[in-house]
């Protein structure tokens, strides 16, 4: 099975102190927002982060491709969308949307290329993808 | 002409809150970095940023496409080079590596396309284009 | 009336990216969680902290108290408690704890002493603090 | 001896991304310059903060008192001044201070105390004090 069926969805809200001096959500946040919510995705499938971390396994980003439709602004609400899929057999690239609450439009459009290092070498993340159902 | 023969460098260190608990600098922060890169060469070449923000511009990023080749540890120093191109009438491309100074390896190879709003509409944006030799 | 009965609270959850490299919540994330409880308690009684600065009044901290107790971790649940209280003609003070849902333990324990900015000037925030009941 | 002859300077630039809606370095941010600042000084003397943690000992901060006098914005360049002062027998407190360079202006003043913690308890961290000459 190549795409898990599996969706993600997590809820935020901009924070204050998120935006920059154009008032907007800065580039870089996005990225905090879309990590955050593929960490919650894995822990609410039984992969805790910082687990892994501790046990020798570190789950790292090798490619981000985003596509900046629109910008978040102060007190808006959104969901990120996130939705697994394998790439070869090491990596695992997480599909994600940024949907702003208010107007179901389209704020985000990410692909994030991940792998797992194990001492210092790329290894295939059974457990991960068995728990992503993608294996 | 298509590709700018200017080149940026900017040289910067790892500051330690820059890192996660994996103890290497947060993949969010290369963003930063590359932001900080991009609005130094502006500013070198006569180009505020918050100045373009004031008079009514804002120079948004509308893709970005960034490869973490390695990553950068407590205390490294590295080189955010950075080269731009145009792209169609309406973007600026900002080809940019992060280069760890310590053995010149790779970190980041990444892709910046940027458009220019003014009212809410992207315009051409004749001045910077200037200012880049990108016209 | 010197103390305010008004008592907000703010439920939030500690994102892997606040971390650093001692697997702890970094300092100056805690500044970010106080900032975004005191914008959500300023805007749950209608004074919107983005609306103030185009308004031209700007809401500023003049100085920070804080008593780190304990560390928030990867997965933490915690609660920001917001009272305010009136200092002089000019100031109103946030005092807030950080406290974990966990074991209700305290984490940090701040006073927030701030002050309006408008044209370059303080003034006394009347609207603020009849809001905020402290008037 | 109970207060250093030692200062440490720290020369740094404010980057577009620390600024926030007000168009003014965000709070939390003196946080992090006051922290770099911190470490590069230890660093300078031999203590590095990351190998203090892989050897078991984090020096953590327990209480920080910042007064704001004046905000920093884009572009601005400032140096953080930072000396050391020992008190009692488990705490060394940084005083410090960041001053625009353009006009020699404070902006911040800050007294951050700060622990070494060893297996969960504060030692006596003896070879910071010593390389700190507060011993």
């Amino acid at each position: 099975m190549d795409n898990s069926p599996m969706l993600h969805e997590l809820t935020m809200k901009v924070r204050d102190y998120e935006l920059d001096l154009q008032g907007i959500v800065n580039n870089s946040v996005y990225m905090n927002y879309l990590e955050h919510a593929r960490h919650e995705f894995l822990n609410d499938v039984g992969v805790n982060f910082n687990q892994l971390h501790l046990d020798g396994y570190d789950a790292v980003v090798i490619r981000a491709e985003i596509d900046y439709k629109k910008s978040l602004r102060s007190g808006d609400e959104f969901v990120v969308k996130t939705s697994t899929r394998r790439e070869g057999r090491l990596k695992i690239v997480f599909h994600q949307q940024i949907i702003r609450l208010a107007d179901q439009a389209l704020m985000v459009n990410a692909s994030i290329f991940t792998a797992c290092i194990h001492k210092n070498k790329p290894v295939e993340p059974i457990f991960i993808l068995e728990k992503l159902w993608l294996i």
